[in-house]
């Protein structure tokens, strides 16, 4: 059996959980390297992984009988099948927090399970920290980050349209990596004062601001990066608030290391804004592995600790409604003592 | 008040919910335009969007005040404004099919709600009815994915690789409409016979089959086509397997109308294909609407009843594991005594 299914295994004794079901598809692909729609089951004497005609080809390419995994075709089970699955377990463990209240009834139902116990996203969490084989994928895929940002400062020039670019982005992405890891944003002008601009036909000027929050995937890993810059000129009443979000975002990755409090590190670059009458309007960063959000959440509102080997984003933003904003962002990787950035285009003023 | 709206709460009170929380992202969309991440609450008294920082603005220059939803932001709201919202409401409807277990234990807690009543999808049914402006969007989107395919059929060249087509149709959509509805499939040779291939690296050959699966999107609305087709030559052994499909593909447009029974359709088609010692290994099709995938199911596992104005595809297929697959699909207006097929590409031997 794989390392990670042997970790579910004894994860599973320590929380009394006889038997398992794992729906979270990303939680699937983590576990097993499966991609396919399905569910997989954690039973007392085996793994199974649920599919349909569909994908039964593709499955039982990627497993070895190394997995150990037992694949079915949904439409060769009994309804004896499914209540055998988990015949004699007392505390089944399911994903409450993917697993919508529809089916968790049908969960009860079709297996015969009397107690469906909640498992508080252990997976998730023990997604958080990367073996090293994760860290290789999110290394690439950040440095294919910086090369796409590098092309992409030569590729814009005024007249063309913020989709015109993105679109470039992800034709990079589409060439030299999986594609994008999220819809790419190129926010300009008053538009970059939406922290979620969607790219429009707004055409960029001969004195403009653009910020760009870009990543792609690799072996399914992704990458996060944003920056903001400028073409032309960079305009005076921009430089304070550039200033200001940078200082913090680099204070954050002074910060960052196994250990920190991330709450209070997100509670210091919310205060400083406040002191120059900004607010932090969103999270300060989140996890980056299969999902490009995931946990931990780096925030006012959560309380949370780093570990070695977790990725993380730092990208604190500042957004003036109607008029512009500016994001510095990096994907970072927790060490001991310290923190990497993995995403390393530059930071200073970028005028193009 | 605009009339999805309107119609959100004659329903409610025909099932006598006095509240109800809509989650579903595609459902807001539906219901009032929003495209942003947060939830909407029907009250006894009003319509209540909440939303965070990153989306305010966007949400203010979606709606106007005929929409009568009042917007707030999450980090302004008390524990007691969260109580008041239902007081006093003996039944508030949410959506089981889409809330996790874990929102929804938040949700009876958060919101103080004794009774969170189960909704059995009637927001997703009432999408299943176009009305006409969603319908000229589909019209349009399948239009423009008629195009598409013919100019992907000069396009296409032998040496070129699944993924550099797949890349080519979506930049196709992204220039002329919104982008792809779905992860274009560009599956040739032994690929073709799985039902979900990924775009691979994969070369065409001087003689070759490909599987093409594609839609794009117009004002969110999507489109949905398959055509399998040929490089050089049709090879004999091909053409019983391309019959049989288009045989049944075309009886069931000539079978789908107002109050057709779906699983007789999906079962005359699975008759025909065991009769030839086939399977139909997946659904026979699907509803197309905001999402691509969208009720009714149209299978052999599932009873419905068309009804005019639904938007449906019509997608038979056969897989030759290892060897080759043939699937055809058509995205179809169900009418009172017919339907018709939006997407009007060539059905016949295709041969590049």
């Amino acid at each position: 059996m794989n390392q990670k299914m042997q970790w579910l295994r004894n994860k599973m004794s320590s929380l009394n959980l006889q038997g398992m079901i794992v729906s979270n598809p990303v939680n699937i692909r983590y576990l097993t390297n499966i991609q396919a729609e399905g569910i997989l089951l954690v039973t007392r004497k085996e793994n199974v992984f649920i599919t349909d005609g569909r994908y039964i080809e593709d499955v039982h390419n990627t497993l070895t009988l190394f997995d150990e995994i037992v694949v079915y075709d949904v439409r060769g089970l009994t309804r004896d099948d499914y209540e055998n699955f988990f015949m004699f377990c007392e505390n089944v463990g399911f994903e409450e927090n993917y697993v919508t209240y529809a089916k968790y009834k049908e969960y009860m139902h079709k297996y015969k399970i009397n107690n469906l116990v909640e498992t508080e996203n252990m997976i998730e969490k023990q997604r958080e920290v990367k073996d090293e084989e994760e860290i290789e994928n999110i290394k690439k895929a950040c440095q294919i980050t910086d090369q796409c940002f590098a092309y992409i400062l030569k590729y814009i020039k005024p007249g063309m349209t913020e989709k015109q670019i993105a679109r470039e982005i992800d034709d990079y992405f589409y060439k030299n990596a999986e594609g994008a890891s999220f819809e790419t944003i190129v926010a300009s002008g008053e538009n970059s004062s939406k922290p979620h601009a969607i790219p429009s036909d707004r055409q960029i000027k001969e004195v403009d601001i653009i910020t760009i929050d870009m990543g792609c995937k690799v072996n399914g890993y992704c990458s996060d990066m944003t920056r903001t810059f400028f073409v032309g000129e960079m305009p005076e009443y921009v430089k304070p608030v550039y200033n200001l979000v940078l200082k913090n975002q680099e204070q954050v990755l002074n910060d960052m290391r196994e250990n920190s409090n991330t709450k209070q590190i997100a509670k210091m670059v919310d205060n400083d804004f406040r002191l120059h009458n900004y607010d932090l309007i969103h999270a300060l960063g989140h996890g980056v592995g299969l999902d490009i959000h995931e946990a931990p959440t780096l925030s006012c509102y959560s309380e949370n600790i780093l570990k070695a080997n977790m990725v993380v984003t730092d990208e604190p933003g500042i957004y003036v409604t109607g008029q512009f904003g500016v994001r510095i962002e990096d994907t970072v990787l927790i060490n001991k003592g310290s923190c990497e950035a993995l995403t390393k285009s530059p930071k200073g003023y970028i005028i193009i």
